[in-house]
């Protein structure tokens, strides 16, 4: 297993899920944007996106979705909630939510007030994108009420971590500033696990272009 | 269970998938946007998105992510696919690819064109997520070459239900005028499933709020 990885982009939450699992792969570290940095990568990914998860003769492009290949082809673990348990639609429900609602506004916000030339930033999006972002993060705040460590399940889960990336995300653009208790606490909280303190040394590693 | 929708809202993804399942429901149909339309809407689901799902004590609201949910949870179907299937890696990404990479652009196109009063329209924002969309496009119109009529496991799945539904909403936008031939078939004979068009009935008969 091979992950193509960008220094805290959207392939953290697979580089963390795979540490968490204990799973042995190999970490390629590349400078955003890939496309440019990273010579032969839209052979591997044509779309250019990160990451890319190959696996055998598999390819995967979305980060949440990796994550829960990973927790339902490398069985047992606890890190995936069964159907047959009573927080799987929960479970199923953040691990949707996590990119398409959480982490998809945040990419306006970055774009269109750093990654894009002066002439072409909207402050407007930006602020637009803020808005619906910390709007729908209130529902991370509820579920974590009452000093819950984790999303569902009562554990530590898939879900956790693809959601909790999305709060780091935030952190990166200064969103965090006005995130709730709850949200503040869970997003430091989850940065001391072990797993996630590997993820953060090997993406620092650099890797050489094959 | 009970399927809060707005007409051709993604809501449509988990409406079509109930009617291909087969499985007992019940509709409500909402004018968009339903925090305005239909009094306590804010109480079942708090973020006031569509759709909302509730299937006993439980709460969904992730178009894709409730598909797999009714996927896992309705065994045996044939729409799911199985983590021992060589295509569950591509089904998972199709899944996770059809809100995030697919949907969600479209509705800043929505929103900047259409939605927003004129003065804060932004051509520009409509104009990069066109591109955007369209360019993600492109591994659709891949995996459907030589003819190929589903996205994957070579038969009819909730991939296909998540992913068609981003195209269909691109028709509403009039991207499809620059999709490419693959797409366009696949747009259309999918639309031609009985229970598409079952669903496509269903969401114009009115609801009355409780």
């Amino acid at each position: 297993m091979k992950l193509y990885h960008c220094k805290n982009a959207r392939s953290l939450r697979p580089l963390w899920a795979l540490e968490e699992l204990g799973i042995d792969y190999e970490l390629v570290n590349m400078a955003f944007p890939p496309r440019a940095s990273y010579p032969g990568y839209l052979t591997i990914n044509p779309l250019g996106t990160v990451p890319t998860l190959t696996d055998g003769d598999l390819t995967l492009t979305e980060s949440s979705g990796i994550c829960q290949y990973l927790a339902e082809t490398r069985q047992p673990n606890t890190l995936r909630v069964d159907p047959s348990e009573p927080a799987y639609g929960d479970y199923i429900n953040w691990l949707f939510r996590s990119d398409a609602t959480l982490t998809f506004p945040q990419t306006i916000v970055l774009r269109y007030s750093q990654l894009e030339p002066e002439a072409r930033r909207i402050p407007q999006a930006v602020e637009d994108y803020s808005v619906w972002y910390l709007s729908r993060l209130r529902s991370v705040e509820s579920a974590l009420q009452d000093g819950r460590e984790f999303l569902c399940a009562d554990r530590f889960t898939m879900a956790d971590i693809t959601i909790h990336y999305a709060l780091f995300l935030g952190r990166s653009l200064g969103l965090d500033a006005r995130y709730k208790p709850n949200c503040l606490r869970y997003l430091d909280n989850l940065m001391a696990r072990p797993a996630f303190q590997r993820a953060m040394t090997k993406q620092d590693i650099r890797s050489t272009p094959a």
